[in-house]
Order: C-alpha cells, then sequence, then structure tokens
C-alpha cells in the first residue's frame, strides 16, 4: 500500500509507491523507451484489457467498456493511489503519514493509435477537456479529496511510458507544494492590491504586447514574463474564474483552439518535442476566490534539468520569452534551426 | 547581458540567459550528448584554453595555469551570470527586473580526463571539498551576493555537458526558492520546538535505524524519511553548523569518506547512474543560526521527471526509503537487478 510522508523541514508530501515498481515498461534495462510488448490497452478493440471505464463519450448504440467510444477514462491499472480505504493520518516519531487514498485515471484521448492531440481536430480536444471537466466535477464530491491535478505527458522525453495518446487525472487528500505556493502568493497579492495578480498579468501583456502567442474571445496564451523554460507557454482565461471546472461549453472550443494552436508551433517550429501541460486550479476545498485564477502551463522539454535546478528551484532560461514570442510566430528572419532547440541547464 | 526575472505570482527568481545558447556542446541537435569536438579544456596541459584560474592547489614549483596541478577552479567561459557590473533593480510595469550579477566558477576536480569522484582517492575528495570552501569563503566578501550555490552534476542524464569530472559554484545576488523555503521551514520548527529540525531528525534516524547508510565520528548519510527520489541520500555533519564553509580540515575528511563511500555505492548497487549533489548551506546574509543545518544532498538520476512533478513540485517515489537502505547496503537477498532501476514518474 502506498503512503504520504510529509518532509519535516519544508512541509512537502511525497508519495512513497511501492507497487509501481511493477507496471509494464519500467522494469527495462537502461530505462530503454519501448513500450511494453503486446498490444496497446488504450487501442479501441483492446477495451477489456483496461479496468472498466469511469467515463467514456461513445456512440448511443455503444456499449461500456466495448467500441464506439471517442474518448475514454479508465483508473490507472498501476495506480499511485488507491480510492478504496480509510484516510489514516499518523505520526511516526518526529514525522508525519497519511494513507495514500487518492484517486488516479487515464484519459484516453483517441482511439487511434497514432493520433496526437497536436493534430486532432479541434472538437476533439474540446471533447478531451469537457471529459477533463467532467472527472473533476465527479472527484470533486469526494470530500477525501482536496485536490484534483489533470496533467499530460507527451514523449518519452517527458515521463510518457505508452506513445498512445493519453493525459492523466491524480485526486489527492493533500494540496500540493507548488499549488500552495501559488495560491499563497495571489492571495498575497491579492491583500495588498485588491486585484487578481493573474488578471494583471493579461492586462500587462496586452499592454506590452512582446509575449503574446495567441489569443481569441476567451482565453489568451502567452510566455510568461519569468518563464523558467524556453517556449513556456501560459494559456489564461480572459475573465477571471477560480476553477477549471466552472468551464462552459462555449469557452472549451476557445481552449481547445488555443491548445490546438500552441501544440501545432511546438510541432512545426520546434521540431515536434516532447512536451507536458498541467491544468493549474484552485484546491477542491476552496471557496470560488477573487484572488486565484485557473490557467493551463504548456512545456516542450527541450531542455534537461540538471542539478542546480534540483536543488535550488532556480531555472536558467537562455532564450528569453521575448525572442522566443518572435521566433514560435515566425516574426524573426532566422527561423529556429534543430541546433537552437538547446540546453539550458547548467552543464 | 543575462537579467533575474521574478515571477510576480510565486516570487520565484529566473535567470534569462541567452548568453549560454553560444556554448559548445549546447547546439548539438537532438540533444545529442557527444562532447564538443576539440581537446578537453579541463585536462593538465590544456590550461591556456579556459579564463584564468582563480584558485589552483598545485605543486609549489608549478606556475599559475600551467600544468602541476591536483584541483583548479576557473570562472565558466559560458556563465549564466556575469561578475562585473552593477546590481541594477527595476520594475518592468509590474513585473521585477534585476541584473545578472553573479560569479560562476567551474572546479576541475582532478587533471586527468578520464578520473571520477567515485574513484578517486579520499584525499583527493577532500581538496575537491577544501577548494569548494575556499571560494566560498572568497565569495562570502563580495556584499553583492546573497547565496553561494555549490553543486555536481555526473553524466549526461544530470545535465552535464563536459565528461571531464568537474563540479560548478554560482554566487547569486538573491536566495534560492527552495533554499528560502528551507530556512523558512527550519526557522518555524525552531519557533515551536526550540531546537533545529535537521538535528531532531538525525536522533530520529539514529533511534529508527531503518535509513542509515553510513556514518563516521562527524558525519551521518541517510535517506530521508519522505524521499523524492529513490536513493536519495542526505548527508549532515553531526554537530549543529549552519554553514558549509566553517567546516574544519578534520571535518572534511570525513565527509569525503562518506561521499566517496555513497559514490561507489551509487556505482556497483545501481550500476553507474548519472548523479547530482547540492551542498545546502545558510545565505552568505545569515548570521549563525541555531535552526539551519548545512547538509549535501545526493541524487542518483534513476528517474525522469514526468510532468506531474514539474507542475506541482510533488514526487512520486516508488521505492521506500527503507527498502532502498537495505539494497543498497546489500542487506536484501535479491540484489538490485538493472530492471530495477525503475522510472517512478508517472507515465
Amino acid at each position: 500500500m502506498s503512503e504520504l510522508r510529509k518532509d519535516p523541514v519544508t512541509g512537502r508530501w511525497v508519495i512513497i509507491a511501492s507497487e509501481r515498481e511493477n507496471r509494464p515498461g519500467v522494469t527495462l534495462p537502461n530505462f530503454a523507451d519501448t513500450p511494453p510488448p503486446g498490444p496497446c490497452p488504450f487501442c479501441e478493440g483492446n477495451e477489456s484489457q483496461t479496468p472498466p471505464e469511469v467515463l467514456a463519450f461513445r456512440d448511443r448504440n455503444s456499449q461500456r467498456n466495448q467500441k464506439g467510444w471517442w474518448v475514454r477514462v479508465i483508473p490507472n491499472k498501476f495506480p499511485a493511489m488507491k480510492i478504496e480505504g480509510p484516510t489514516l493520518k499518523v505520526g511516526e516519531g518526529m514525522y508525519d503519514m497519511m494513507s495514500g487514498i487518492g484517486a488516479h485515471e487515464v484519459v484516453i484521448e483517441d482511439p487511434r493509435h497514432d493520433m496526437r492531440m497536436s493534430d486532432m481536430p479541434v472538437k476533439q480536444i474540446e471533447e478531451i477537456f469537457w471529459a477533463y471537466r467532467e472527472r473533476m466535477l465527479d472527484l470533486h464530491r469526494d470530500l477525501r479529496f482536496r485536490y484534483v491535478m489533470i496533467f499530460k505527458n507527451h514523449g518519452s522525453r517527458s515521463g510518457a511510458t505508452l506513445d498512445h495518446s493519453h493525459s492523466q487525472i491524480i485526486a489527492l487528500p493533500i494540496i500540493p507544494k507548488q499549488v500552495q505556493e501559488e495560491l499563497d502568493g495571489a492571495r498575497n497579492y491579492y491583500a495588498y492590491k485588491e486585484r487578481c495578480v493573474f488578471c494583471d498579468i493579461i492586462h500587462q501583456e496586452e499592454s506590452d504586447n512582446l509575449r503574446i502567442v495567441s489569443s481569441n474571445e476567451w482565453f489568451i496564451g502567452f510566455h510568461p514574463y519569468a518563464s523558467r523554460f524556453p517556449y513556456e507557454t501560459w494559456i489564461l482565461p480572459r475573465q477571471h474564474e477560480s476553477f477549471f471546472s466552472d468551464i462552459q461549453i462555449n469557452e472549451v472550443a476557445d481552449l481547445a483552439r488555443l491548445i490546438k494552436e500552441a501544440l501545432q508551433r511546438f510541432k512545426k517550429i520546434l521540431k515536434d518535442p516532447a512536451y507536458n501541460f498541467v491544468i493549474h486550479t484552485a484546491p477542491c476545498t476552496e471557496e470560488d476566490s477573487p484572488h486565484y485564477h485557473w490557467h493551463v502551463e504548456l512545456i516542450p522539454r527541450l531542455t534537461r534539468i540538471a542539478g542546480f535546478e534540483w536543488g535550488t528551484g532556480f531555472y536558467i532560461n537562455s532564450i528569453s520569452p521575448e525572442v522566443a514570442t518572435k521566433r514560435i510566430l515566425g516574426l524573426e528572419e532566422n527561423g529556429v534551426e534543430p541546433e537552437e532547440r538547446v540546453r539550458t541547464s547548467v552543464g
């Protein structure tokens, strides 16, 4: 059984999840990035190889756990945490421990093995984000959970172990440290300015117009001023909103458009890198708040993280967001050559 | 010129260092891990290819920037920050910026190209840590700097771009976020308990005796209770001490013994992984404090960091520190097979 342990210095919670050692693909020598042998469990027709679905968008005439779906959500077969069992909090000497209660689900984004999110029709991306929303609303009903995290790893460099396009949902009984820091920072800013820091950032970006990569009626995408990574992209709703799960159907179409645009640019201009995105939203336990503003952070994996970053949370970015914006929009005479896919970490 | 920029939400400082794009080895397509062409600038005899040394332990009869040294410290040829210039702090709209004033040095750990720290005599490792100390003391004299960070990347997976064994020193005009968090956490614990949290951890580890991997008169090494990574190892001085730079000559020998032991075990039991270590010490600007306790964090790079960890600072570790301790000490019947070098990140 996995457990959550708290670092007594920083208060950071870690999952110690021994069972994950047994999942396929992780036990290959030398971390080879070959997929596990056998047919892909995420492909249409192989539904019986996964745990039963918790949500699927499928044809009216199709049956659960059969063909006929276009987005399918299943529990992770090798979960970092389990949904059953009591929430146990105990001290071990000076240390704090909790039982690893949580949900860990996989969103299979397309029935076809080789379809990637960047190439999907906008409508399909819309459906995926709508599935995220439905799962988040459902998981929010479980009062043991304090945070629902949704993220996607694309490409083996990003940590993905299966090729078939998918994303993941994790519901946690704690609020992750960086989420808490973002909340605290936003709350402090609000206490001082009586304005949402993210709303202010949107206004600043619009007035500077140096880092915006895309925008439409409901969303804006830009490279943040203090980007940790080259081409790091944030997508924010223009209107203040704390919870991703409050997104409306007309808004999700606009979000899908910006996501596709960003991924297409990564693919074309940055030569198809691995990438991650994470949805940053307010914790389930928070009220709708004037200070927190949900958003998506998209990071192409062009760099390695070196000891410097690991030890300090301090990042060196070799391409300024202003230059990155020009390049990704094709506004610079010299396009991005493959050799500009630099490592920024300190060698 | 590089600059420091502050994230307005979390307060995290980032170096935007465009000049680093030009260093060798970083411009290769597809992040190939081949070293730059030409002779190694760190090898004995090639001293003229590096900037002039700032410190060298060398034979009495040898000359500066010539052969005859056993540890040599030089400014980084492709520094993340520059030592010259005024410290400029400006607002850019709502954002905060500082000029990228700092020092960035390289410690060449051995004159021989193929010598690795794990294989060096204890005496040589001692000399390296003594060089760290001398440089730290010197950099502390520059009042523009608030923190001196010392770290080592070994192996390309860790972010190292040159094979020749080396480590790095960065002096910063700010305190990195994670360092500040550690300081704040330790200060809060002290305010509550009137004891150093790290001293308490040492006592807890000694009484539990489940996670200790090595110890001697002056130092203790263990896998921390809330390890983020499999085989993550902390080495602490047994006596309370805030600054690494206060280390004494008899202590540094004991530290070198524990470092060598840990690296030898990584090499033998974990099949020669890439690794990082970072020295965590109090900021130059702090007084000697009852709450902060310097230490070394050593992390073998067995895993990839996936989107989950990047987006949240929340880690999943697939091997508990207790199991890792048994394995690294060879106390488990089943030794560590190559296929146990698992990825723990969420695929």
